[in-house]
């Protein structure tokens, strides 16, 4: 029984995204089939497409203003998360990471350290030093059930000296899903040593049943009350090039929020306000079915690799479309996407990239057909065999 | 005769332009006739249409890439300009103020002076302030002819220490197109006080028949090797939403460009690139039927000024849709565009704006219906008597 009864992860053949534009299909030559960005081969939501053709036709295509996304936004959360945040206070931003970088420029000081779990998203600790603030990696723990967030570390992470905290929830590369008691455990820390939350929920709309997501700055807590997330459409509905996010405070973190420079929301686009808007206000249905094919993935993901690839650890993400693989009982070194991609032609996310807890860890995005699922754990299975026969491609 | 065969200006009704979701039709109450913002009230050329609404059937919307466009853009160059800039040593940026600010930062260091003309755009200011440089104001000459480039000023602030020059030419507000001899007289002072120039050329697809755009970085001169040129397509093609911008470098600047860090390129839009690409490389008929009826708007306007409000100084700009109207004979204090607003219900850009030069002075969009410019002047007809009948706006 399929689980993409819309043919959402089908409906483009190979030869048809080969013809997109974007990076997903471009970044590796065309017999590589690319696992690696976080890009879904689906088509748009059908109200984001209407949206945007609808601009197009009305020359719409001007100055940006964020419009009705702030509501948009505040009723999707209402919907999905059970909380109501002004649309009045939260403020437009280009990414996510924008968004990130703008608050702690508010929030702390030059010189000011900042927590941020590893493995991370590679781009967060460039900002973050671009702006002249001291990052402080914070690993995750890891067991045989996989990640989860070590509040001992982080506690101590904290005392060092942090002034913020970065937190991403649902967290990239993992899947995972921070509960409600987990969350509340970090507030109250944050509470203690005076740190400020500022959390990326860009996978939040990509949660998967069995797991629920969080808004941090929804916590009763002093400290999230003076949190700040940060939000956008753009990975759940894939329009990360459409740019737009938004910028979502807590009851006490209006005035940092409203202190972003009206500059910098003009660099957000207006195709992504005009996307994400149709996305939160009328995509729920799509994003229903996005879903169910999603899981389908996973699982077959799971299936595949305990079939052929039974070395690779793999616990089912509880969020987002990429997995986090275990790669080092391969023994294909600290980078086994470098073998992956020469041996088996197979493009996959290389782990060292999030941080030295990567090292032996792929990110494999799955928000593909199901063939090409298949397709690429055979290709990695190709390049591991192919190492075996005496490659060493660690030197390269 | 019609300069306008196409229908480009009166496209789209009044009601329908309302429908518009950019600042424009926005940013005022709707019975204020919107005349500020630098939007046009055009159609999308056709290449520029077709390339987006293929991008949405392809569900091509994810993280941007460069794609053909500096290659578009070099062919542009080459065709409008006889320039040949070196499509591989261009890169992507958000908009022209993100390239300018990049640029800024690699070639000069905090506290550092970075010269603007004044009256110049707004945000220059900010950006340029955020990034911790300090901007030295040398306000352009002005006399009876219009205004024109001040080199005496220029090499007065270049002496007085500053480190780079944001030259906007064609220039905004006025319209300014400066001719290549004005250009090496810049780039001869640039050299003798080691001043980098950084070039806003933005407006230079509009340039009117009867003037002639010339690249800065194009020029035979040291300094002019060393300078920077920030290009897009987004105000000749409407596109400002979309978000592409291009930074292109003289022969000896290469290095410095290729220091824009590749995560700020990532902030550009993927349907910004898109549209530029087919714009540049595609939208030359389209253009010339563009500017054909714009200068149909510039004249217009000298008419209806020279008939209805004679008090108001204007000198057709070389460049752009926007006119630089001197309105201090007409008595209404150092922002005539609140009184054009509040009494006639009309808005245009308020001079003070672009600076202490700019006192007395509005900047009016022409790039609408001709109806709605002989309305606009019509209703500062309105304000003006309103204001002579004893209502005293200057204190507002």
């Amino acid at each position: 029984m399929t689980t993409d009864p819309h043919g959402l992860l089908t409906a483009y053949t190979t030869d048809e995204l080969l013809r997109r534009r974007s990076v997903k299909w471009r970044e590796f030559p065309p017999d590589v089939l690319p696992m690696r960005i976080a890009e879904m081969d689906t088509p748009l939501a059908e109200p984001v497409a209407a949206a945007l053709i609808a601009a197009v036709e009305r020359g719409d295509t001007g100055y940006v203003l964020p419009g009705r996304l702030p509501e948009a936004y505040a009723g999707f959360a209402d919907r999905h998360y059970g909380w109501q945040p002004d649309a009045g206070a939260i403020r437009l931003v280009p990414d996510v990471m924008s968004g990130i970088v703008e608050i702690l420029q508010i929030v702390s000081e030059p010189g000011d350290g900042v927590v941020v779990n590893t493995p991370g998203h590679p781009p967060a600790s460039y900002w973050i030093d671009r702006v002249g603030r001291r990052v402080i990696p914070s690993p995750l723990a890891s067991g045989s059930d996989g990640h989860r967030l070590d509040l001992d570390r982080l506690e101590h992470d904290f005392a060092s000296g942090a002034r913020a905290y970065v937190l991403c929830n649902p967290h990239n590369p993992t899947g995972l899903v921070l509960t409600r008691e987990e969350l509340t455990a970090v507030a109250a820390l944050a509470e203690r040593y005076d740190v400020r939350v500022v959390t990326d929920e860009i996978l939040a709309p990509l949660t998967y049943p069995g797991a629920r997501h969080v808004p941090f700055p929804s916590l009763d807590n002093p400290a999230a009350a003076r949190s700040v997330a940060v939000v956008s459409a753009s990975k759940a509905f894939n329009i990360a090039g459409l740019k737009a996010a938004l910028v979502v405070p807590g009851p006490e973190a209006y005035a940092d929020v409203a202190a972003v420079p009206q500059e910098v929301s003009e660099v957000a686009g207006l195709m992504g306000v005009l996307a994400a808007e149709a996305a939160f206000a009328h995509g729920d249905a799509w994003l229903g079915n996005l879903l169910a094919a999603l899981d389908g993935n996973r699982r077959l993901l799971a299936a595949q690799l305990a079939d052929q690839l039974p070395g690779v650890g793999y616990h089912l993400p509880r969020a987002g479309y990429t997995a986090w693989l275990d790669c080092r009982a391969l023994g294909l070194g600290d980078d086994p996407a470098r073998v992956f991609l020469r041996r088996g032609r197979v493009g996959v996310g290389s782990g060292p990239r999030f941080g030295a807890e990567g090292r032996g860890f792929v990110r494999f995005n799955f928000a593909t057909s199901p063939d090409r699922v298949a397709e690429a754990v055979s290709r990695m299975v190709t390049a591991r065999d192919h190492a075996d026969a005496g490659v060493d491609e660690r030197r390269d």
